[in-house]
């Protein structure tokens, strides 16, 4: 039986994942009227119960953008459940729901950015996610923008430890096999479980509303930007980065992999044109 | 110390090299005679011990072809030792050469390609690899061939199993989350290491033979067939599945990356253009 506040969850993801869909579509008319584009919506269903739906658009500023949602709950496998907080006391039963953006612009001048927020509850409920940005020619105001965007959302609210969330996205948008990080960073946080559900809960909601801002001023500061071929190609190259840390070692993308997720609404977030050198 | 058995397959692999590379450049030369290409070598250094040398080739026929030869000796972190035979007996000690080849050609009607061969020594000493193809548009009597041409280098040595090795290639060349096979399959096998070590290598010798022949074969056969911007985006999107199998399960790439191998020639193997819908 769903609780109360795995509804309240479920709704803001669905609400979040509306606004931000009208705001990177307003964004299509503003910069690219010419061919006004929108988000296709597919509704799918999980095997082992619940289901979601992926929103994703191909237009003139974003080559390709996906914001899926879910909810999905059932039994994790017993090898799953030693990694998962309350998973083994639980015996397994887990209920999860989520929204995760990633958003691949066109120009090579417009920053990648990657948005995830999840509740997640088994004996235990806590949230997870992060949002961080993926420039391929970082430029230091712009970081500094965003950077100064998810601390903002941190300092707002007392369960949330921008240092620490700092560095936990460095650490893990990090490819060892490169020696080098996927992009400039952002947040990153799990096991978010203070005794204040509603202080985590509104944190959550915070992370997903400072990266609307933010990343939307960035994509309309820089579209309208020219770039030339070389840019461009070393856009896709980059983005080669991406899909090696993606499939390498995202552990939601793995995870989602091997348990029979929706493959098409996980590999949402590669890339659509990319170069290997 | 190297020995015998060690300078002898590692020499087989340079110099099958040599012939494949020589082989493929032929098909430049005879298929795209506009623009000659050659391979281009760069060799590298293992931190732990030993190297090897990347052969890699931007042509008119294949978009790009890598040839990697590496002779690679050291110490298995102990994590890693009670999945390798005699690892365990051997603390750990290893000796490694071998020779992978991926060929990614141009046109959609020309099917990419792979090669393995190695031998691996610890208190044990065996062979593995073998030869597997993927095309865009499977064409039955072209899938005969190769099929044919394995199970003809099998039939010719008694330590090779062809109905085991094509089956294995099967299960291992597999994607689950897309519930699809990478290609049309060919021969895989490991863990060769039956009495008769001079059989043993006599088969791995004639795998590589017998994939030099009918590749260039086919890839002769097939080169000068006109495609279509559809047919090329169809091979773009195979290409996808491709990259996700190499990251995602193939033990190579993730035991290479994961244990300091030089990234470069390991994910030598990923398409040069790629396109996730």
């Amino acid at each position: 039986m769903t609780t109360e506040r795995e509804k309240r969850a479920s709704s803001w993801f669905a609400a979040l994942r509306d606004d931000i869909c009208a705001a990177l579509e307003g964004l299509e008319s503003e910069l690219a009227p010419d061919c006004p584009h929108h988000f296709h919506r597919d509704d799918w269903v999980r095997e082992g119960g619940g289901g979601g739906t992926m929103a994703l658009m191909r237009g003139g500023v974003f080559e390709k953008v996906g914001v899926n949602v879910s909810e999905v709950h059932g039994v994790f496998a017993p090898e799953f459940r030693r990694a998962i907080p309350g998973a083994v006391e639980a015996e397994g039963r887990f209920w999860a729901a989520g929204l995760s953006l990633v958003a691949h612009p066109r120009s090579p001048l417009v920053p990648a950015a990657h948005l995830n927020t999840r509740m997640i509850v088994t004996t235990k409920t806590w949230f997870g996610g992060g949002a961080d940005l993926t420039p391929t020619f970082p430029v230091e105001e712009e970081t500094r923008a965003f950077h100064g965007a998810m601390e903002a959302a941190c300092a707002a609210h007392p369960v949330a430890d921008y240092p620490r969330f700092k560095q936990w996205c460095d650490e893990y948008f990090y490819l060892p096999h490169r020696n080098e990080a996927r992009g400039v960073g952002g947040i990153f946080f799990d096991d978010l479980s203070s005794a204040d559900w509603e202080g985590d809960f509104a944190f959550v909601r915070e992370v997903g509303l400072a990266f609307r801002q933010v990343y939307t001023d960035l994509v309309r500061h820089n579209m309208r930007r020219s770039w030339t071929p070389e840019q461009r190609r070393a856009l896709l190259i980059k983005r080669g980065r991406y899909v090696e840390f993606n499939l390498l070692y995202d552990r939601g993308t793995t995870f989602g992999l091997k348990t029979g997720g929706n493959p098409e609404a996980i590999l949402m977030s590669l890339p659509p044109e990319v170069v290997w050198p």
